[in-house]
């Protein structure tokens, strides 16, 4: 009898494993892509940026042609995209790879290449990019993937999130990089290949490195520079983004990620990431003195220290309000992600990197989305600034997160004041007031859920 | 009897049109120029911004000179100008045209040439600048009239509305966009000749075109393109301003425009606005497919309208304060525009376009100017990235247009609180605070009304 | 009796002249340097801003080296630096000036050059560089030690003002505009030589000259000018920041310096001023008319009358503020800056450049913040704007003075209003709540007092 009810449990997760698989399997079948399929509609201009999810060719023209035949007509209709793929290793090669090796022929069914496409040649490149998977995000081969399934990406409205989407589509297509149609190693080598999606904030990538020594030389003189030279020591006065970062031309950027793109707190001196550590003193050693290299990246330590200081007096500071039921409104009182059944049924403000700060995007209380912003904005604003050699750069992000930090604080005490004055009042919870919760995004929400 | 009555409307009726005719006239005769030339004085750069109107040349040298003179005494003097000339068609056409040709050869009434004489020879490109003013304001050819008759560039300070009159001398001169004495068409071919004006908030369109994928080409490789080719398909591999917005090289950039700069919300579906829209895909198909151009088009759609309704939503909310008498200083308690005989005596908050929001630049409530600022800038920074194709651009944008909806919101109900506060006080308005009523615009509006 | 007496003032006065140079020279042989050396520790980076003060070479390598040695080895350890030699004047001297002439030949004791090492050679530009000091700070001579000897970089964590050492460098070293180790005059001509420092906030140099006309120019040609040509008229279409801080290339930016970077109000008119104004007019008309750059400078004299009208007026309310004792927390609430005797016993809020303005970086309450603010930021964008010829820039600037002083006023309304409260219940002081009063230098500033 015994053994008969022991079997309930066992049959219960004998069962579980594949009503998992199939939940997942149907989880991915909707209209969009991800886990959240079903909770998400792409924008038509998806189809340009994830086109092995979603493109479809236009049925304008029929018939299969040759290359010779492609050429014919396009240097009429689109002549300037010739007139690059002439320019390219591609036309050049002893037997040139045509339009059909990239798109098909069958102009009814022609297709946008995706990175497997480009792979069936270029293989070592291909293999360096999806090797990165095993580093986790931030990198470029799952940005895509970790876009589309982010409970904040999937809630928005999608015309205001198309930004993500178009950037995080590097890791479904390879012309993020190399511009279609000359697909020049030359050009991903200067910084503007990367600073397309790697500017503003919160990743200012772009202007910390073009206000540093590097960006600065860049700039004066780059022009001038014979970018067909591969990306090894004395070849450049200064380097770009790839010279760092892509070493040698590796399609790879995930394996010497030290301070995980400035987002959560790291130890740089555990046994791994000395080992990192080295690999860039290395790197800086092509130039500059292996002891300039270890003082300078010394300073990013120091810098790093003291914002995360600054974010952690933050941080604490709102889960001793979590604590005693202060954040208006609170987890619960304001709509659940569409996406998350989890949210809906356990509602839970996230405070900080490890409880997911990032969805703390919008649809949270006032001082919420203030701890946010000076962790996304100011933070990585000095984070970017240290790490590229911006100096004024970290003094304004600094600044920023001094003046993030007084405000908090502020807005902290008032909040303690006004829950104290309604507890005394007859213990009335606090009116949780209009920010974040009537926004558009809130009222998009509610309807949708 | 009776007619003798009727007589005196008709004889109003036709005394009122010479005496308006006189009015304007009168109007028109102060130092300023345009309709409230009485109350204003330029500043002495504006001879060089509207020479047409204000250049005097000074008589330090007396003479009557041939250009061949003007060249020999020049070349010494200010030879940087003459090697541009001597660089420009001018000086290589068949017969050089000469300094006399466009300044007039008495050294002592020298003139500096506006567009009328630039067209005494460049016929078709001045008429498509004339033709502009079919297609109102904004506009090429109206820039310096509607700045001059603004009612807020009458009323505030001279020295901090030159860079108004600087940018609007595009209406006034054609050495904005050709540089002088080289007068050249390559230069005005590359977006600097545009972005000296088109640039920084309201209108970041260098921003958010060096921040596309355009843009970036162009920073990474302009310097080697062959700028002396025409603006046709084929010839650039990225497009720059003036490939878009002056195509084939048409001095008329009013005819194309479908949103109107973002000031104001249009329907992009009436007939009118749909063959708008097929003249912007045909250009996009000079590179891309027609399919995704109008992708891309459709996701501008998308933005606007989720703008807008965020903007509405703030329009809403002031006009109700005004409704119920909430604004404060309200108008009538804070001074008239000097310009305006109207405001002095129908004084009226102008919430929203149609109402003259422009108008909200200085001299209003806190919450109005919150308003106008959410609308000039966070709107129109959003509006010019979705429409250049800088994607971050648009996430911060709408970032921007959520936190101020949520401050104007907050606002908004402060003043409600207050309001009612003081109703139950015994009515008395709420003091209206500093906040714009005691800026230096309004103690110079007040020592000049 | 009595001239024994009066001997006591005599003695004392004499000994004191010893004591004096006595406690000088202690004060400086702290671990930092300059007179508050026993007050801070240097950041291992600092060796490389000020060598001659920090840098010790490792002892990597060992023996006495010939330059062909040295040569022999780098090509392979570090070639770029190698080929910048190559492409220098040093190597291309009819007898090359090798490393050791800079850098000593005893590997174990190589030294970082200084000016004074540059100088040996190019005694010129040395000269005038030192030239410098007669004219005070703002100057490039006195970067450094200024920087240093201010109580806010002695007093704030060395991780965040590594960026005033960096760029206050200028003064210690030559590669600040020279760049390693081809030490180009021709690349000091470019402005990149000189944005490096002079960007972002407080000092837009970078964003106010690409903005003006000639910014413009320069970004579209400049890469086709040719640089070996020296800074005389007619040899370049626009200027850089050299060729009109540098004119002809003399190493003195000091002399002709008007507005003092805009940090405190002077009045343009004095005889000594208008001879200065007469150089910058003279320097103009390279290329324009004296009349057109006396209008432009005019406007610039009207600019900065209406900014410190506007900051006049904040000064006045927060010296009202401080009289009748309602700056919270007022000095003597917050800890003194520890490199500051005077600061302990004699606490005082200075407001206002004469009084020490640049002390409110931070420690202070709220509102002197925020004049801070006005003062630093927006103040010197709206000077950079007009003196560089950015129009759209002023008005951006004023705008921003004008909301700083709107919201400075009110806060000041807010300050007298709590005052008053309090005063009648008792006369308790206002409580200073936590702003700039918790933060993390005032934590610091508290641990090591």
């Amino acid at each position: 009898m015994r053994t008969r009810y022991l079997l309930i449990p066992v049959v219960a997760t004998l069962l579980a494993v594949p009503l998992g698989y199939a939940w997942v399997d149907w989880s991915r079948s909707g209209p969009g892509s991800g886990l959240y399929s079903h909770a998400w509609t792409p924008e038509p201009a998806q189809a340009y940026w994830d086109p092995a999810s979603f493109y479809t060719a236009p049925d304008t023209v029929a018939g299969v042609f040759a290359g010779a035949q492609c050429i014919a007509c396009h240097d009429a209709a689109t002549p300037g995209i010739v007139a690059d793929w002439r320019a390219s290793g591609h036309a050049r090669a002893a037997t040139p790879v045509m339009c059909p090796a990239c798109h098909g022929d069958d102009h009814q069914v022609l297709h946008l290449p995706d990175p497997a496409v480009c792979g069936g040649c270029h293989d070592q490149q291909h293999g360096e990019f999806l090797d990165e998977a095993r580093y986790g995000f931030p990198s470029h081969v799952l940005a895509m993937e970790r876009a589309v399934e982010a409970p904040h990406f999937v809630a928005k409205p999608k015309a205001e999130v198309q930004a993500c989407a178009q950037c995080h589509s590097v890791a479904t297509k390879c012309d993020s990089c190399h511009t279609r149609h000359r697909f020049s190693a030359a050009e991903a080598r200067r910084p503007e290949a990367c600073i397309t999606c790697h500017s503003g904030p919160p990743h200012p990538d772009d202007a910390t490195y073009f206000a540093s020594a590097h960006g600065q030389l860049y700039l004066a003189e780059g022009a001038e520079w014979d970018w067909s030279k591969p990306l090894v020591k004395g070849n450049y006065k200064a380097p770009t983004c790839a010279y760092c970062h892509m070493e040698r031309g590796r399609h790879q950027v995930a394996d010497k990620a030290l301070w995980k793109f400035g987002v959560l707190e790291i130890n740089p001196n555990t046994s791994a990431n000395r080992v990192l550590r080295a690999r860039w003193v290395e790197l800086c050693a092509d130039c500059h003195p292996r002891e300039q290299a270890a003082a300078w990246l010394g300073e990013l330590d120091g810098e790093r220290k003291r914002a995360w200081r600054k974010l952690g007096a933050a941080e604490r500071t709102l889960k001793a309000l979590r604590g005693d039921d202060l954040l208006h409104p609170g987890p619960g009182e304001r709509p659940a992600y569409p996406a998350s059944l989890w949210d809906r049924y356990f509602p839970r403000a996230r405070i900080g990197f490890y409880e997911g700060q990032a969805s703390a995007f919008y649809n949270v209380s006032g001082i919420e989305r203030d701890y946010f912003e000076m962790w996304y904005f100011a933070n990585l604003g000095a984070y970017k600034a240290a790490a590229h050699g911006d100096a004024a750069g970290v003094t304004r992000g600094h600044a920023a997160l001094d003046r993030d930090l007084a405000a908090l604080t502020a807005r902290a005490a008032e909040l303690r004041a006004a829950g104290t004055a309604e507890r005394s009042a007859g213990g009335r919870r606090a009116d949780p007031g209009t920010l974040w919760l009537d926004g558009p995004y809130t009222e998009y929400n509610r309807a949708n859920d």
